[in-house]
């Protein structure tokens, strides 16, 4: 099943959504004036489309292999990375004084949704290879820049983080790697890390591992952690390569999907321990770690994104073909029509079009935060932007990475019993998003981020900026005189409503109970994803609404007010009358 | 991940919602007068949990194969079920003249529930069988009863439902497959089926195929499908096995899930015709055919149930088990605790229980009726059991395997990263649960099912009179005194509302506007069982309250209230207000 990048829609959320204008008008991206942006879309689109969408399925059927501690990628794996990284790909977001292009977040992740549309499995290593460059370059000393950047920026080598332990996942005060200063500036690492993503292939000459480890004398828990670069192979002063790291993959994982990213459990010190180079200041790496991680998270909200675009697409044909039963007003004795006829099919498709989208327009607006926070000139401009990336990063990766799954399987729905064959491609979406809710911070991991760190930003206030700027959308709506929007002014100002309701509960709550907190704090999320993701919609249909697939844009956004945002007032109740509820669970689990 | 069924709450649906003692002491299921079904559930729960379960894993992993036209089954496979046979427990359902033990449905659902857990792929081959019975027995000669029914009902012989063709999925009218008569009183049959469970393998010694047919002079569209019994081997005067007759497996599929369960392509007639009998009369089959089906459809939901489950107890015991993080009020310093004590894991938990028991309450429920409907000795009250019967097998169907997928994959998340590792079982369960909403008519039919054939039964009065049953219950939960309620009255009541104004409209807009119903079909299919499941549990609830586990009840009940039939006001928008954003998608497909 192929995939052709939805330029359109992109490049309307960057304009409508996430304000990709105004950050060019307003100087804030000169690298973009004159049309780049369309020219690096319609380029990334045909990479995507042309050269990787069609290795997804070969890359599920024959996954990565080990043997003999070699990893075997699947076939045409190494050329496509070889091809896309010389054609430049890698480079996008890496420093310019390292060889990269520096683009704006918002543009890289246009391009990152793209490569992970086409397919997951392939896209998820350079996103690996991104937070390598990011830790290095924020913290890492000189010497470690001038003989790994470069190589990283351009994809000549991968990047790996190595937090898991088996008794560490979400709770990295359990980390058991060691870490000893040998007196040279050196340590050495030792011990066993697990679903370390990308951990070992042949696809590059040398993997650059990111590793936690604990030094002898560290204080337990998170502070005693500090983050090392650890090479497969060492480097040479001349920047060839030496000697092969005391360390090797002793496993990899048989995954529900994303078989062709290989999940190696590594063994680091076998003989004495590998050799290691501190990132930043010893017992801060989760410091240096976090840096990685909130772009991490945006770029798994964009897989989210991704795999929903690729399941609508392919369940979008799929519909226009298959034929079953006739429409409501055929003729009697009529042939069959394509099931895209049938009401409810067609209520299944845009329940997957208008999630996908709404996913795509709070992903978006996480970018653009991020370049505002990297960008505005105005210090307190910069703290705003900040929050509002911090508010919307647990957001978009948790709404985005559920409707991926909720998305993929309704795409198998609409496949009917094809779409349970493997052969079709159908199911294997579904097995390939669901990994994206649990990584880089489980969903409720998120949503407790969203209630406990983000909420409290600026004692509140820069979440009711977002909730007032939702305000303004509404009336917008309102004001349209546009009939296509139908209910969906009184749906988003229901959702706004319970939002701000939910907000204030949250605001009085987490302090004083916390338990209670926290049981609605998933709920929470979802609330603020729908009415942050419905005006999303409503505001690029509102600036469509006149050009030529203006009625498909205020249809999609109707659509997602009318049928998905209508859940705003029972998520408000879960929050805020349902705590008693999840505490009753205790006469249950005694039981 | 070993299962233990779930007797104590088996037992308290069928006695406390699905009407046990009532059946019993109106004289209607006199066989199960004395501890008979406490008695049968036990066993049952012994041979699920201690024979089958364990080989649920391994089923998976080798999945059956086909090589040279022979279909092998996993390992173990082919012994457990000829103990499961001899135990006795494939007569349950079966006539007794023909050696069945013809228990009340009720019973068999208990135990379909606990052989599904158990492992779904096991047990799919016996329903289809006991299809096969069904039709033989009210359809079939008495010649074909003789020589077949004993042997089906014991389960030496499976049984098979030959429907799909590949272009004839859920439109039997496009169905091609030719029958001849012979003239002797047999027929020969050819023709390709695809999807056909159980077509072949080496676990009985003979298959019996229900093939659906066209004769040659039969009218178009499925007016003119017949059925026929077609046998993998002759059978001689003297029961004796004959000659192989002619067909064969042409393929299994490489399917998402149910690995050990084979799902063939059959073909007929490669030399000439398979020799096959007629069932029922000609150009009738479809009539047949809805025999099976409408039981099927409530083993289908009874798999939505079991699946459920299932992961629910995987996901409890994992959660028990794993520690990460500490307890909010743990001292400083503590251990990690397990991750069931916070507050987001124990709303998952709670989240996957109370849909598994809300969706066994409604499927005990159709159960119950379908008992009463062949039962009761007034005719006015067999005719009020079959209409409920009716209406409540597609809400069971699709609400209990909607939820299956829903918390197979809540599952997953609660295992995090290990719940993505194939060797953890959590994965498992959602792939298996993927086919539930698919087969035996997809959830789409489903509610169009509900909406158009059966909200109009007796004028609409049969759906009025499960709403005003559900007012009573929350009449009572009014009345209870019990604060361990909460808030449960007032959802429920909402709820109940939101029904009955989304089936006014529903029954208003049908025949005038189908294109608008059928719109809202889904939705409306939801809400119903939200409703009729929110009661279900309430009622349970209040007649446990005062038990030693009655605090359990309760708070489940609470749970689902209070999280999950919420969302009943947004589904009654979906349906009455939600039709023109479907009927916008023209500006979209077009686009």
């Amino acid at each position: 099943m192929s995939y052709r990048a939805p330029v359109e829609d992109i490049i309307a959320t960057l304009r409508h959504v996430a304000g990709l204008d105004g950050l060019i008008a307003e100087g804030l991206a000169p690298e973009l004036d004159g049309g780049l942006t369309d020219a690096v879309l319609e380029e990334a689109a045909k990479f995507a489309g042309d050269v990787i969408a069609p290795l997804n399925r070969v890359g599920d059927t024959h996954g990565s292999t080990l043997k003999d501690g070699v990893v075997t990628t699947p076939p045409g794996w190494k050329e496509a990375y070889k091809a896309w990284t010389e054609a430049g790909w890698n480079a996008l977001p890496g420093p310019e004084i390292y060889g990269g292009q520096a683009l704006p977040t918002l543009l890289q992740s246009a391009c990152t949704e793209m490569w992970n549309s086409a397919s997951l499995a392939f896209a998820l290593g350079p996103l690996l290879t991104i937070g390598a460059i990011e830790a290095v370059h924020a913290h890492g000393s000189e010497h470690l820049k001038q003989t790994y950047l470069a190589k990283l920026v351009s994809g000549e080598w991968m990047g790996t983080m190595n937090l898991t332990e088996p008794q560490a996942g979400s709770d990295l005060n359990a980390l058991r790697s060691r870490a000893e200063r040998v007196g040279d500036g050196t340590y050495r690492i030792t011990g066993q890390k697990i679903f370390i993503t990308y951990g070992e292939h042949g696809m590059t000459e040398n993997i650059i591992h990111l590793v936690l480890a604990r030094l002898p004398d560290a204080p337990p828990g998170t502070r005693g952690i500090s983050l090392f670069l650890v090479p497969k192979y060492l480097v040479n002063a001349d920047g060839t390569l030496g000697a092969h790291n005391d360390l090797r993959c002793s496993g990899i994982e048989h995954k529900l999907g994303i078989h062709a990213s290989p999940t190696c459990s590594m063994a680091y010190g076998d003989n004495g321990g590998a050799i290691g180079w501190l990132i930043g200041e010893e017992n801060r790496g989760l410091a240096c770690m976090f840096t990685m991680m909130n772009n991490a998270r945006l770029n798994v909200a964009l897989q989210g994104v991704a795999i929903a675009e690729r399941a609508y697409q392919q369940a979008l044909a799929f519909a226009g073909e298959r034929r079953q039963g006739t429409a409501l007003d055929a003729p009697k004795g009529s042939a069959m029509s394509p099931i895209i006829v049938h009401p409810d099919v067609r209520r299944m498709l845009m329940d997957m079009r208008a999630k996908t989208q709404a996913a795509r327009a709070i992903s978006y607006m996480v970018a653009a935060a991020l370049d505002r926070s990297h960008r505005e000139t105005d210090e307190a401009r910069r703290k705003a932007a900040s929050e509002r990336a911090a508010i919307l990063t647990p957001v978009a990766k948790a709404y985005a990475t559920d409707i991926g799954i909720d998305v993929a399987s309704t795409g198998v729905q609409i496949h009917g019993g094809m779409g349970f064959i493997e052969e079709t491609g159908a199911a294997q979406h579904l097995r390939d998003a669901r990994i994206c809710t649990i990584y880089e911070g489980t969903n409720g991991i998120q949503a407790i981020d969203l209630v406990l760190r983000k909420l409290p930003l600026s004692g509140g206030n820069a979440v009711k900026a977002l909730i007032s700027e939702m305000r303004g959308v509404v009336g917008k709506v309102e004001g349209a005189n546009t009939p296509g929007f139908g209910h969906s002014a009184a749906r988003l100002k229901a959702a706004i409503d319970s939002l701000e309701r939910a907000t204030d509960w949250m605001l009085a709550t987490m302090g004083a109970r916390p338990g209670e907190a926290l049981a609605g704090a998933t709920p929470y999320l979802k609330l603020f994803a729908l009415a942050q993701g419905g005006t999303g919609l409503a505001r690029k249909a509102l600036a469509m609404r006149a050009e030529e697939n203006g009625a498909a844009a205020v249809a999609t956004a109707r659509f997602f007010a009318e049928h998905v945002v209508t859940e705003a007032p029972a998520l408000e109740l879960a929050v805020t009358e349902g705590a008693g509820a999840v505490e009753d669970a205790d006469a249950v689990f005694a039981a």
